[in-house]
């Protein structure tokens, strides 16, 4: 056959001879359920066109069709990963806790740091007094850290402004973020995040404000992809998030949750009956509520940063995550008191050695998982044809390596799709 | 007074207005004995000249004396630390360890994993069978891993050969990663880490090797600067310990000892008993075995690295090392298997979320009492007129800062004595 220039396609680039972790294959959920692993495709070849992925196989195929390419890298012993996908942060905020870190060490009570102004209170306080700038001087450093990783697309959360000018200006920040590193940002609305201290027994009012004033503002500024609720006794109750998940599905706005990280309140539950597309931390939730999780596709979204942090014991129910086929996302929970960590790598290797996760459910949980965490798994966290150009290139053995050892690895490339032709 | 050249000191470079964590002050033990914490000392002034430090003050002190430099760097804001020491490690092997990881997580057991000749035995496999170039070229990234934080001083141990030619190449790697990145290297010689399969049965045969062959032909090349025994169950016994180090006296090289990690072998007290510079690991040690250690000033080192990936739940007797004022080292005791870990920021806070080590004693575990362990604080581990300048530069708000958060900090400069004029 004779192959003209009309039917010989003309890619942006091509890589030749790297393994591909195509996290395809399978219901793509949990180890067990999954043989597919990560969807190894050995001495294979990728092509992206227009900010896109053009083409995935097998090198031999390659060798059997007509092709042409503006660039081909020769990628031998080389490993290419979806673009990671960091689907829960709370990386926007002024000033950092590392004195209460320290203090607590040194003997100080939760009590004594919260009576000397210590807390939520005090990143708040240092992000409401940062301007816009300064806010993203200081939050830069970890969306940049993360990247650097491997990260490609980012959730970020409001939810240190507490009143509406500073979560929209967190909101703002996060979009800048996206605007200075090329990275896919996601911003996520968490005015329910804690009470402010000017509205002190008057938590119903806020939650009024939150739905009334701030959800309305914040949508119809388009600085929110979703919504996201911290439900917990010592938050907002779960008729609140019940409410303000409801408010937000009036405007549009898909929900995320907080849920029964420090107790059980019906946060999966609650995450199903809401549609949301995830339930994050799920340390002491219930059978009923992962039956419900599991029947409506809810993520479980699992931050083992703060299990560490906080020197928890209590795990999240893996084991029925699993048996149930939810699929689990993993991620830093990066924020500044309970998981200080820019790290999806050191998390990673956390969610193996303290959750025990299988190195494949780790990958996944930070690839295809992720992005459905994200409602984006139709265009990112794969490598298939159509996918979105969000690679990460690696110098490795195997993938494993990733969740295995810490410290030492870094891609040898990151392909952003934002940073190329404006994807079709 | 009229400042003459003669009298006026002329340094190389000078650092103006930095804080300065000079590590210094009190018996630099640890937190609670030592109200000077990390020796803060702001709004500072630091000077080098011919690849020592050549003057330390405040900014103030500078204005009312002469000086000139080749170099002013106008620091404001940042902050000086000791290059950071890192005392233990088994940094150079071949391969890599993550498919028993994963295998692990997967359900496999030890047991399995042996029969499929993994464990040490692996490592020692790919060592022996790698040429010396390409185990530089493997080993060299973890030594670039734990520079890139600030690492200036790096142990490294042998233990993977297993024979003298592998045990001689390892050492060699050593000294060449050294060379090629600058570091000072540290090389310790651990041919007692575990029995070569060809000795099976023959233990007593193969410590009469590492006694009478191996030991004196490292000392001859002058590949070692101090040795090291694995005494455990699994590995050597108290008595083998003892022979090992009584060798490596006569031949003029200082003892360290892996102690009492998995159960109580009296390793505080051998250590002790040898004069060796640290006792590392600790978790099982016995109070006569801390007495011990007290009353000879051997150190204690701190993995919390091989703890985490272990998932032990025994603690290392910190109280006890606080009340005996024996100095604690920390280290990330970077190996293929139990601490996969080429981080040592990682392993910082990880002594202070896991072992409770306050931030002041972590930082200096990293700095004055690591150079300690390595015998070497006559000259490094603190900012001092007369150390080796070799430094890390922060842009902190403080120190405590390295111990909190992870994934984020990187030093802004690196300062390598090695690099700079030959000391005098
Ligand atoms: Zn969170
Ligand atoms: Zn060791």
């Amino acid at each position: 056959m004779k192959s003209s220039t009309a039917t010989k396609p003309a890619w942006d680039r091509l890589w030749l001879g790297a393994h591909l972790a195509t996290m395809t294959g399978g219901p793509a959920y949990n180890d067990r359920q999954n043989p597919a692993g990560v969807g190894e495709l050995r001495d294979a070849a990728l092509a992206i066109k227009d900010g896109r992925i053009a083409w995935v196989g097998s090198r031999q195929q390659l060798d059997n069709m007509p092709w042409s390419a503006a660039n081909v890298t020769l990628a031998e012993g080389l490993w290419i990963t979806p673009g990671l996908v960091e689907c829960h942060t709370h990386l926007v905020y002024g000033g950092d806790r590392s004195n209460e870190f320290a203090a607590r060490l040194r003997g100080a009570t939760y009590e004594e740091i919260s009576r000397a102004g210590g807390g939520i209170v005090a990143t708040m306080r240092a992000t409401r007094t940062a301007s816009e700038d300064q806010l993203l001087e200081q939050s830069l450093p970890r969306a940049l850290a993360l990247a650097a990783e491997g990260v490609t697309t980012l959730e970020i959360k409001s939810g240190y402004g507490l009143d509406l000018d500073s979560e929209l200006k967190m909101l703002r920040v996060a979009q800048r973020i996206g605007e200075v590193t090329g990275l896919a940002v996601i911003k996520t609305f968490l005015g329910a995040h804690a009470l402010p201290p000017e509205f002190m027994g008057r938590q119903e009012e806020y939650v009024r404000h939150v739905c009334d004033d701030m959800l309305p503002a914040v949508a119809k500024a388009r600085l929110a992809d979703a919504v996201d609720v911290f439900c917990e006794r010592i938050a907002f109750t779960q008729e609140q998030t019940r409410r303000i998940f409801e408010r937000a599905r009036e405007l549009g706005l898909p929900a995320r949750l907080h849920a029964d990280q420090l107790s059980d309140g019906n946060g999966g539950e609650i995450a199903a009956d809401c549609g949301a597309l995830s339930a994050d931390h799920l340390e002491h939730t219930s059978e009923r509520s992962l039956q419900r999780m599991a029947e409506r596709g809810v993520v479980a979204g699992l931050l083992p940063g703060a299990f560490y942090y906080l020197r928890e014991t209590k795990l999240p129910p893996i084991e029925r995550l699993r048996e149930l086929n939810i699929p689990m996302a993993v991620s830093t929970d990066c924020n500044p008191g309970t998981s200080p960590i820019a790290s999806l790598l050191t998390a990673m290797n956390m969610a193996c050695v303290m959750f025990r996760l299988t190195a494949a459910e780790t990958l996944r949980g930070v690839t295809v998982n992720a992005a459905r965490a994200l409602g984006l798994a139709q265009d990112r966290g794969t490598l298939e044809v159509g996918s979105r150009a969000d690679l990460a290139i690696w110098r490795l053995r195997h993938p494993e390596q990733l969740c295995a050892e810490v410290g030492v690895h870094r891609p040898v490339e990151i392909v952003l799709a934002n940073k190329l032709k404006t994807p079709r």
